[in-house]
């Protein structure tokens, strides 16, 4: 497999154009009375006619067996080695709020927890306070003035909230405040290198403000800080594919996902068939489109294998509206899979479409687990999409002489 | 997958023999009026034989997406991780024209082009003057004397030709001096390292003389010259598999890469026939052969899908000249694609069979791109077929006690 760097040196750039439509949570498990998965069980005639004419395989979105984050599971769909190219826990936070994190900003995970009389932690999520309080808190959280650092504290859920330090001379590289166990006092953090000095005075001068703020809010009478990170600087996809890309989603986690690869990420609606309509409008201004499906991996996660099923007929419904643009390159693909009976992101791997004028299509008529684990492209790592994508585009020159 | 140094710690010498056929640019693409690739539609009764008896299945030459040249290709081939053992493009075009190059020589590609009378580059082919007065610019400038190295100046196509420096303390790592563009001056060429001061010297001592000769000879009144580069020096296929391995090729640039891994390359005639003839009557006196087709490639390049077709047919008709030698390991391969819809190299995966006493024959009855898509190989990169090949012939001992 060839580094990004590698494939740099021999992307060019073409008129073609490569659509990666990303049904999120795609893979799933056979219902125990029917034996069939939600893909089996959907009627999904549009679908089954794309993978007649194009290639199809199943990928692992990191590696056999290792159930993938949104975060890894994206990022090996763009390209890149999703063991390599990491994000802080910090920055995925604030990057799921759509906050408009700066290159230089270090963030944080935070929780609001409760402390006893000895100052060791009684409840680590503070009773699971509602998100309203949350956010009266984040309020009076933001009065604290850190010597050297401009501080946002954002309201996430419950007792979930992100801290952004933003400044010059900040570092991701500090410990956690959270000793993830109850009976013990959150820890003093401290610079993990002599980078971070500053960041770890000013994040426990933020949590001595905050426990003197938080003092008379019991049962959310304290804080506990983690995953301290930076904005990754990883190369744009504009630079490594020669590629002028578009993200289609409405979540910010994968709006935020798609900006940290350097895809522009468009205005759109909600609903898939806003989103196609999005793409419809936008198709002539960029060679590369993520359109990225959220219903199916949240029908999944709920454990609602009909709402799954319907999700999926939803897509295949509207992919007219996708073909008929005509995309040189059609991929059709998922971060991971979410199957309804296990209501969670599953390490199984993913069936996957690649469709193309200069593909070499296969026996495969359906578009589900069993028949594409027989397609010609195997079962392959979902790093090596990309590349599959970037050479059925002509946009790959050959390998050496 | 093991590194070659690992494999050298388990090869054993043995009696048994291994052929490896490569049909150059092999796989193809469907016609679009029939849907069948060239392979699918030749009528090939004997390799189709040898697949019902072997396994199957189908390889990437370096990696998913990515198109070989003839180079990297057949390294894989050879179980030359393609990625690693790379060779500089200078080496590759004496390789290509049968320059007996030594291990400490330098070659340089290089065009003759046109300069204004400012010395700005007007056309980086020099209009492509024909191959005759190629050859008579490259008497000119052999010429040249450059103070502390032999030189070599050779014709090779239309505008092309090739340098070579010969003798001591010279290294490949020199800046190219074609700008890759017109209106620019050439470039004066710099050491990349500091080894490479002496070879930096000569080469911009060779390009101010080319220059003063070229003078009148309007328009390939200066020359361009990049891809400095040494002889690899790459690990022999006898130290490394312990094989006394010939190369049955016509072509220069398939003898000099079976020369690069130390392979014998035998006198042949250029014909299939011929080159089963030469397996033949050495057949006794080596344990590996690798014997390569040259026309299926041609082929494809030159966009005749039929005369593809032939030229597997007629590969066929002769396979049983080898067959009959009884080789113990017999592998039919090839370094990449070339389907003729294509009239190029391409990334398409490669049909592969592999047959053995010893190998675990699947269904496969037919060699075609999609029969061995479903072969028991699986879908593998080439760099593991020699493994493979070496433990069918019982010719690599137990990995750890």
């Amino acid at each position: 497999m060839l580094n990004l760097e590698q494939i740099k040196d021999l992307a060019i750039q073409t008129p073609m154009k490569i659509v990666l439509l990303v049904i999120d949570g795609l893979g799933g498990l056979p219902k125990p009375d029917t034996g069939k998965t939600e893909l089996e069980t959907a009627r999904t005639p549009n679908l089954d006619s794309l993978a007649s004419k194009g290639i199809c395989g199943m990928i692992d979105p990191i590696s056999p067996g290792i159930t993938p984050g949104s975060a890894p599971g994206h990022l090996a769909l763009f390209g890149y080695d999703p063991l390599k190219y990491t994000v802080g826990r910090g920055i995925l936070e604030v990057l799921g709020i759509d906050f408009d994190v700066k290159s230089n900003d270090v963030a944080a995970r935070g929780n609001f927890c409760t402390t006893d009389s000895n100052g060791l932690v009684a409840d680590r999520r503070a009773g699971r306070i509602s998100t309203e309080k949350n956010a009266e808190l984040c309020t009076i959280l933001s009065d604290i003035k850190p010597d050297g650092a401009e501080l946002h504290v954002i309201p996430i859920r419950e007792h979930r909230f992100a801290l952004v330090f933003r400044g010059d001379g900040l570092s991701g590289d500090v410990s956690d405040s959270d000793p993830q166990q109850i009976g013990m006092a959150p820890k003093t953090m401290v610079a993990l290198s002599p980078t971070a000095e500053k960041t770890a005075a000013l994040a426990n001068e933020f949590a001595d403000g905050a426990k003197a703020a938080l003092a008379g809010h019991h049962p959310a009478n304290m804080v506990l800080l983690r995953g301290f990170s930076q904005h990754p600087d990883f190369p744009s996809m504009g630079d490594i594919y020669k590629l002028n890309a578009a993200a289609i989603a409405a979540y910010p986690m994968y709006r935020g996902l798609a900006k940290l690869v350097g895809m522009k990420a468009l205005d759109t609606g909600a609903s898939v068939e806003e989103e196609f309509k999005t793409l419809s409008q936008n198709y002539a201004d960029y060679d590369f489109f993520f359109v990225h499906v959220k219903k199916t991996d949240s029908a999944g996660e709920d454990g609602d294998f009909d709402a799954k099923v319907r999700a999926l007929e939803e897509v295949d419904t509207l992919l007219p509206g996708l073909t008929k643009l005509e995309p040189d390159v059609i991929v059709v693909a998922s971060d991971h899979s979410t199957p309804a009976i296990l209501k969670a992101h599953s390490w199984h791997p993913v069936p996957v479409i690649l469709y193309s004028k200069w593909c070499r299509p296969d026996h495969v008529k359906e578009f589900s687990e069993p028949a594409c684990s027989s397609g010609a492209l195997g079962r392959l790592p979902a790093v090596e999409v990309m590349p599959l994508a970037m050479a059925h585009a002509l946009k790959l020159a050959k390998f050496g002489a």
